[in-house]
């Protein structure tokens, strides 16, 4: 199923953790509102998206629940085929190894990169540490196609184009710095100061549409 | 100025710091696109967003920096006077401390709660640690408004509720658990796993937007 977005991509996610987490004591079928009350969305969005998806449920009985996994992994799946590295294996970058290798998710971690040999060739969190020189030949054996962007603001352009050079297709950009890539490149960026700004602003002048009861 | 989205606030933070890293030397003015260039935006979302601000340029001068910084920090500085806490100290959260410590922000990181008595009444990153039991109070003495909550995904809601009670009115959650807050307090959240996914699926199918030159 091509052109799904980011968001409801997202969505799909926290559905198919929902259904994993759903005590079935039995239960061969869940209801669109169950789903919806665990993850504190509305009942309409669930069904509208699993609409998309071309699942289909009845209002009697909501929807076959093994079935609508099955739909979830068609789209979400694909992505354990992706390889993951951390570029930048420094306190942050250590911490997100750390966190992903203990989560349950489809992604394989693969490995890292770091310039300070004292860091490289040794394993953090159950994740091989690389040295950045080794970047284009480690990316190229272990197909890595994701990467998760650790290292300092200045930088994040020039390991970011070498990464795209040697094949990786999405970037996950911790840098804070503004990067240019070709368009075809995904990119989508965390930056904690600038989301603690926004939450600063908002919990001062809380928007109209969510005083009415619908999140920012 | 009320009314403003956590977009136009997000990009906001990004041209005050591109003000702050501008080689001024002598220049008392600055155009708009030099602006959209180092940030990797378009020249006319700049100028759109500054008029937003009430800031007037001309087009033989561009912007004159030092007022344009005196209106991006009447919205952006009401900022410094938000106390953030950090809840959960583990290895994520202590690393967020570390990278927060030492950034460059309005926030003033007040403190961290733990329900790990080791980690607690001692200094991390230069931020003091307390027991998770003395959140209320410690909450109500320093003022704190913004939390960052690092804790386990079954303990997020529980937390969120005592924060929220005890005076928080915004909070960025990396506990992947749906929080189930007031419409009023101002709530982000992020999701390693799932901006992962997002990144995996946007990869195998670029959408026509993006491929015609706008990023998703």
């Amino acid at each position: 199923v091509p052109g799904l977005s980011g968001k409801i991509i997202g969505r799909l996610v926290r559905y198919r953790r929902s259904l994993h987490a759903f005590p079935s004591a039995g239960r061969t079928h869940i209801y669109s509102h169950e789903i919806a009350e665990t993850l504190v969305i509305a009942d309409s969005q669930v069904r509208r998206d699993l609409r998309t998806l071309g699942t289909r449920g009845t209002p009697s009985r909501g929807y076959e629940i093994l079935g609508l996994l099955r739909d979830l992994d068609r789209i979400l799946k694909p992505a354990a085929a992706h390889a993951v590295a951390v570029v930048g294996a420094g306190r942050l970058g250590r911490a997100l190894m750390a966190t992903l290798h203990s989560s349950p998710t489809d992604m394989r971690i693969s490995c890292a990169f770091d310039v300070n040999p004292v860091k490289c060739d040794r394993i953090h969190a159950g994740i091989k540490c690389h040295r950045v020189e080794a970047l284009e030949q480690v990316v190229a054996q272990e197909r890595i196609t994701i990467a998760i962007l650790c290292v300092p603001a200045a930088a994040a352009q020039g390991v970011a184009e070498r990464l795209v050079r040697a094949g990786v297709r999405g970037i996950l950009d911790f840098s804070s710095a503004p990067l240019s890539l070709p368009k075809t490149i995904a990119l989508d960026e965390i930056d904690i100061n600038i989301k603690l700004a926004k939450l600063a602003y908002l919990s001062l002048h809380p928007p109209e549409d969510r005083r009415n009861g619908r999140r920012a």
